[in-house]
């Protein structure tokens, strides 16, 4: 059976755009849907930075004018890694024109528009995907799989992180996510480690946290010291629907790490312990072992675990961060041929906002927060 | 010179009762100070019992009476390692005596009797300790002197943890370590968590709470299913008076773990990552290394971080949880010889107990606490 | 200006033939070189896997016959990842066809085959490239460059394994690398540590080897039992032209082990551990720290590393296997374009060749012997 | 019952010296055999360094003449610490006066020596121990225990490494490690990877070795440049008697390393992963685990593994280089007592020595050697 071609549109040429490109390549190499998934157009801010992006990525056609790709009649499917700001005008119209949306995270400043966004591609059908791409971790896809399958048995707690560095500066300026809207580490990452969260145990009730700015000031666009008003450091309780409770933490200025996006679940059976600093292992403890030979098993991921196999036929040799772009497209593009459903759509995307600003609430008023 | 001979009678024979007395006998070998510690006498519940224990420790007397041992005008240091609950008569009456006193944490049930301890230590100008001994590691003084060298810059956040599995097993009875007064994991095992926080970033002046019973019921001592009504897991924001924020774990329902005593501060120049799972090895990252050589540098406990050269002149030959007793107890003789302050006293052994109330004062509000 | 395309023949579609495919893909839309290889043709052993290869794979044509692709005038390039045993009569013939040629390791059975291609192609002015793709990860040249400038001082001693399990099963059959002339572990795998070995510390000047067969029957074809001729585990003592000496493990039988291509390099003023288990990390020790301070740093690999900016823009997110082949295509695509030199041509791959096949050598005879 | 008690003649007050009076202090305290070891006097080059040795370690009696100690008939054991090229004479005098001996290792400068003490120890039937204390670790005795047990199934192959870096600065003087006569990083380091080897496999019946001086030059006494004759990095091919092969390293020259010792063992159901580095933990890979969940566990030492239970009843809380030396003579109080047979005595120690010296000579000739 020959896939059905839908083209696609790419809305930005930055960091997530090469990924979405890297990504778009190894798809189509390493996974067989009925739905096959061609970059076929990219828009930028100017028709120059647009093409001069299409030759380096192999894109057939370009334009400076984000407008046109979304009506662009050939076009099935709207990838938009353009800023947070500008993605809910982006998606709207890419609903109204009947088009399939993927769209990078967070899906938008605030809950209020991804839920509006979320509702609009409701209304019109399409199917979406938003990008939490340490999702399609097959890692990740094992530790959720053990913890239904109760192999951890009752779980009794949570552990979670998403902490990095990249503001750990206090001389680096201010940035479009410090805008108070939408901005600061929880927004930015904080919203993997609640992703990863709710991916693992399901929904979050009850939230309480604990917001903070530890660099007050930053040189703004001026260079004269900008007030920061969003948070650099955030940490969470979180009670989930099934009762278990948990903890998270999201920090920008973890000087020195560079990816500590980690869990810890302990439950009555075992336990698993992750981190992305190492993403193709898995520590998996559990109780069945003999007497005096007990103790954390690191599981490298392998072709037992899929789809790793997808990617390499022996175990251990290791995916990187752009094979899990290109997972998180793969799983798009079933979703569309309808052979999966929608892994982590726009309601999920709308969901991991509202959590992002309940826990912000909660920690204006010093107290817990139902969701 | 020859040191000042200050004879100790031990009250308690169990797993502490041990760990004294080998750090006694090492702490004798290894540290020279103008006062020597010399275990002299024994209680325990029997004399037969306190004759075997006086027989297989080498202690010359032992007693069936533990205020006979307070009271012996030979004794010029009571030890106390007896279960939490009797803390407070033995502490008392030996104070009354005119005895410096030894404590094994938590230094009493309630932060009410540790007061009424302290204070009673302060009027009799006796030398007190509180056997937190996980802050007798070499590594962790490395870490606070770090800390305040300004090795890391300006503290950003603080994380801290201690978990153990010693209660994961819903099959385990009710203990006294369930006692509603004293008893929960935020009090056994939390204490070392808000103790190793204060050490290296100082005083906490307000907490936020979340304690959580995981395991409802458990085997009484009748055998009959008994509700559990302490905390298995408990989890705190803390503000310290300087302003840095953090968080704390306890949790004694961590299947698979056996020592996540660890600990994560990042500062503005550097930061430090420790696990008492890997207790002589300090993990240090600064920002001031080249461009691209830059990591986290595990650091080995050696002879340059005194005083581990006082049990090996080689580095990473390692110390064990016993040495790290030795040192707890050469540094009470040291503060008995007034070469040193008192290093971790009945006001500190307070303080803690105190912090462990108000968390769980401020989960049982849902609201932030001031210390 | 427009790179100048270079049509590629890819002969073979199996394990390696796959990852070149994602490797050409991603290649293109990372780097930039005046050369653009363009997969264009793909054989395989029929017509009908070669059509179903060039569907899946996204390239233009295919055949059942390699030679065809080979005399293909649009072809300049024949990529050969077919069984060891083939390489030479394809090689030879794509070379006489006046093609650049790119294939897999070990370039061929026997040393004798391997200096003839290598011999073929530089009378022929051909560009070559043997894929021995761990040498195209970021962190392995970060360690060269810091051996290169002198940053270990004088180098002591070097340490060097490759070890996995793929052959640890007894029950498993007799395949094509069990073949006499040119099987068995050291020349497997063990050739991937020569090749690191050479490529860090240059060349080897002499070896004394011991090569053992562990498994000594395996089920043959027939399925009855068939005695083993190759080695499965084998060492090496080396003497490299430097005069530093080191030693090496090729291991197929390494229960438990996926990944262990690891090496370890002291000098005098520091010292280097990699594991690639964990290939984007590179642990550096420096004599040069403090006092009290000093420690292997764990280096993540970074943009401070290229090409891994060309990959991904944040430090710590990490490549994959596949990212490595990536790196060596654009490698190749650059030795095309005369931006660099040939960067491990078929000279190098003989050399690997002729080191297993001394260190086989001197195992049988029980002596070193000079290379 | 009372055990018998029997006095200790310490010769050596150095850095093995003090490890074994806390060894003596801690096993008294923790072990329960019929006979109890007392340490009653201690010899040193010097009445008065003796004397203050003995102050400071709590031992009875001194003496600055080691012949007296040894002829003391009050002293049934003697206990030598001194340098190796003494320690034939202490011993055989010792022997003599009908004492058992605890030896240091190595037991002396050549095989022939240490022939001639344990034949001498052997005639007058004393009891002996050579203190390769790195086999007293618990964690060890479940390693070997598992291989007798057959739990990695046929034993593959094996590695092993003793790595440090004391002797890696060039500006470090000439001492008496560097002998020529028994001195050289094989004989001082390489022999604890030896006696590891043998312990966890059995005896050795083939080597090949390979001795390298790294720096050749080193201050003599005089300040001035002295030729160095001892081997700083040695590697050796090892056949055992039970045919499986390995390969091990001594490197005194490891620039970072303080305790390299590691093993790793392969065999047809699992594999042992150790390093001294992380003495409390064995890392065991079983192919009986379910498929997708295999990998390496992390076995930490505990209550489990005996005589851990004898220093600590709860697991992860980790014994410390010390506590090895106090196993250790626990062992040789049990085997002076008769309950356990002689646990490395100087059969054994020669037999290391030997070994020592066959690579050496294997190493010369560049030729295995049969043992």
């Amino acid at each position: 059976m020959t896939p059905r071609k839908l083209k696609v549109g790419l809305i930005g040429t930055g960091f997530m755009g090469r990924a979405h490109v890297l990504g778009y390549a190894a798809a189509a190499r390493t996974f067989e849907t009925a739905a096959a998934l061609e970059l076929d157009c990219v828009a930028d801010l100017t028709a120059d930075a647009a093409a001069a992006a299409a030759r380096a990525f192999g894109i057939p056609r370009s334009t400076g004018n984000w407008r046109s790709l979304v009506e662009d009649p050939e076009i099935a499917i709207v990838d938009v890694t353009a800023p947070t700001g500008l993605h809910r005008d982006m998606v709207l119209e890419a609903i109204a024109a009947g088009k399939h949306v993927y769209c990078e995270k967070p899906l938008a400043p605030t809950a209020a528009e991804a839920l509006e966004m979320a509702e609009a591609a409701k209304r019109a059908g399409v199917t979406t995907q938003v990008g939490f791409n340490y999702l399609a971790n097959p890692i990740l896809r094992v530790a959720r799989g053990m913890i239904a399958a109760g192999d951890l048995g009752e779980i009794y707690s949570y552990r979670g992180i998403h902490a990095e560095d990249y503001m750990a500066d206090s001389a680096g300026p201010i940035t479009f996510r410090h805008d108070p809207v939408g901005g600061g580490a929880l927004g930015d990452i904080g919203s993997h480690a609640l992703a990863t969260a709710e991916f693992l145990l399901g929904p979050v009730a009850a939230v309480m946290g604990d917001c903070r700015t530890v660099i007050s000031e930053r040189p703004g666009a001026d260079g004269f010291p900008q007030q920061v008003e969003v948070d650099d450091v955030s940490r969470a309780f979180l009670r989930f629907e099934s009762g278990v409770t948990g903890g998270i933490e999201a920090n920008w200025c973890a000087t020195g790490r560079t990816m500590q996006h980690d869990f810890e679940v302990y439950g009555s059976k075992g336990a698993l312990v992750f981190s992305q600093e190492r993403l193709n292992e898995l520590h998996h403890f559990t109780v069945d072992a003999p007497t005096g030979r007990r103790g954390f098993r690191k599981i490298e991921a392998g072709p037992d675990h899929p789809p790793y196999g997808r990617f390499c036929v022996a175990p251990g040799h290791q995916l990187g961060f752009n094979d899990l772009k290109a997972i998180e497209i793969a799983g798009f593009a079933a979703a569309l041929a309808g052979e999966v459903p929608e892994p982590f759509g726009f309601r999920s995307g709308h969901r991991i906002q509202r959590l992002v600003e309940l826990i912000q609430d909660s920690a204006s008023l010093g107290q817990w927060v139902e969701v």
